[in-house]
């Protein structure tokens, strides 16, 4: 193997695959990248065995041949070199040689051969996307996915095709029981979902890095157990964990009598200022609403009292309320427009949070009991 | 306590403090900022009894009065809040009541009397120097204090009045056997140093901090086992440490033989990269001065090897050493000039790293064995 690659390219190619690659691993190869070299391209492969990677770098190769290396090093190593074009050598002993100008890196490696295969991928269904469409359901619904569960079901985000106002979408669901995120995008293509699939954590977070930037539109491939997401110079793979999530229809509540409307900005600038004397453990802030005015209270916590007021349009007799007042940020958080609308039927009933113009996204948040 | 002031000149003002406050205490009042309105200024006082600062902010005071709340509180708070003007009122039960715009919080303080009084300082001399030197003299000199070295003489940094080509200089000295740094600057007016005065680390870090910006000039006062430093509206006050600081001047090498120029950013950019293959722990990169080159490598590491060469202009015979090369890192990085020199006497003998083009600091670092 023997290739010059423009350094700020793999550079870039190489930072993607950071979140994937395993640091402390019982198995080093999973720490490394796969590294192969041909007609005009270097491929990097990287994979956890549960998700893999592979990315397509435009490269003058003059012999062929391929090579495992240490990614983190890699990748650290290429960003610090002092010029822009790199030259990569595949040496005897599955060392690999790199030089830019006046450095000159020899890394010890894996023969190709150590690295493991990425399981076949056969699509049974294709759907086509806008990138920014499903960058936004990851973003809005993968921070309330459960952490340490028992319950099985909801340790990743569900996913299905939906109908929303006549139009087929794709819809991604997520709870960790005090909250819940649910948001829908348009598709082209067919799906093939089953009731029991869920995206792990780990793929939506690497899939939230991977989606900035790059081509507008990306292929979804629908797979046994798993899906694979493609655009023109990549391709991104993950398992599906096997568990069934709850019925969530039922926890969006929709005989909501008491309806407010407020300016999302105003609302989250307050509940930042608000947090700050609530200690890290879960407090429930008030919230008062009133005919024409929100506020927003904690009382009696060791620093001291907060309270704010900020003006809302409300639909429905007053009601107060308690609320961790940091879920409410994260969604806050996460929503796009301008307004927001919180909807609820009683106190101790669950509370809707969506945008009153855009219907592509709705929140759940669980009341707490105030002293 | 009534007052009106600007939020953003507050928060600049807590902001300077953060470093002194002892968040993590068995005396709660250290974590405190004591409030003091009188006549057009709010006195801010913090203190861990060991270093403390006085600023001064002007203020519409509507009543004099005082108190001391949380520091880290109120100043996640006032950069936090919604208008340009906050109101900070006094209210029963040693309460902060703290206004701007919608936003209101009320603080549990503690009264002024619970503060810690600073000692009286009496000045038996005064040198003025430029900010900027002494911002250089701590930036130059306080990375190389030990951390947690048995012998106390070398847990803080010495300093002197000393004469440079015929001019009279603040010294300021720091080691951790490994390394010394040495840097001086002029100054007007007196000192009144003795032998065993040495300023602690926490003092120089907050002190570093403190004289970004700000005014041109600063005072130092000589007092009994103590420093301070005043500039216009504010005050910083810190105990010395009794020590006897080493004879440093034996540690800095003289009739060296061999005397290399290197261009400063090219030697840093080269050891940077050296330095990712190197594990965390101490090993020995190899220097090799050669007639017109320098060439830097390190073999034999767990992950692979690296070698580099760049132009030097070598007075002397070739020389061959081994260093640790993130000493010489962070050297180069508190280093002013285009240029650098390094001078030694043979492989093992100390090495004098300096600006060949201008005298006003010298760091050494000591070499290490070669396998």
């Amino acid at each position: 193997m023997e290739l010059f690659i423009d350094r700020d390219a793999l550079s870039r190619g190489l930072a993607r695959i950071q979140g994937i690659i395993e640091r402390r691993t019982t198995q080093p190869v999973l720490s490394h990248v796969l590294l192969h070299a041909r007609e005009g391209s270097l491929r990097l492969t990287a994979t956890d065995t549960e998700v893999g990677y592979v990315g397509e770098i435009a490269a003058n190769v003059q012999k062929n041949g391929e090579l495992a290396v240490d990614a983190a090093s890699l990748f650290q190593i290429v960003r610090s070199l002092p010029e822009a074009t790199v030259r990569l050598t595949r040496l005897d002993g599955n060392r690999l040689d790199v030089k830019s100008g006046r450095a000159k890196f020899t890394l010890h490696g894996l023969a190709a051969e150590e690295y493991p295969t990425l399981p076949p991928f056969e699509a049974s269904a294709t759907a086509t996307m806008e990138s920014k469409d499903l960058s936004r359901l990851v973003e809005q619904v993968a921070f309330s996915i459960a952490t340490e569960d028992v319950r099985w079901g909801i340790n990743g985000a569900h996913v299905e095709e939906v109908t929303v106002d006549g139009a087929r979408r794709i819809r991604m669901v997520a709870t960790d029981r005090h909250r819940l995120a649910c948001a829908e995008a348009p598709f082209e293509g067919s799906t093939r979902f089953t009731p029991r699939m869920l995206v792990p954590r780990k793929a939506l977070a690497v899939l939230g890095k991977l989606l900035d930037g790059g081509a507008e539109t990306i292929d979804v491939d629908f797979g046994e157990s798993a899906l694979q997401l493609r655009r023109p110079t990549e391709t991104f793979w993950f398992r599906l964990l096997d568990g069934e999530f709850p019925d969530y229809r039922a926890v969006i509540p929709s005989d909501n009598k008491h309806r407010a409307i407020v300016r999302r900005a105003d609302l989250a600038s307050t509940l930042r200022r608000v947090v700050i004397l609530i200690p890290d453990r879960a407090r429930p802030v008030r919230f008062a609403f009133g005919a024409d005015e929100l506020t927003v209270d904690v009382h009696n916590v060791d620093r001291g009292d907060v309270s704010e007021s900020l003006p809302i349009e409300l639909d429905g007799n007053p009601v107060t309320v308690g609320f961790n007042a940091r879920y409410l940020l994260e969604i806050l958080g996460v929503m796009r427009g301008d307004r927001v609308v919180l909807e609820l039927a009683h106190p101790l009933a669950p509370c809707l949070v969506r945008d009153p113009d855009v219907n592509d996204a709705q929140f759940v948040v669980m009341p707490m009991r105030l002293d």
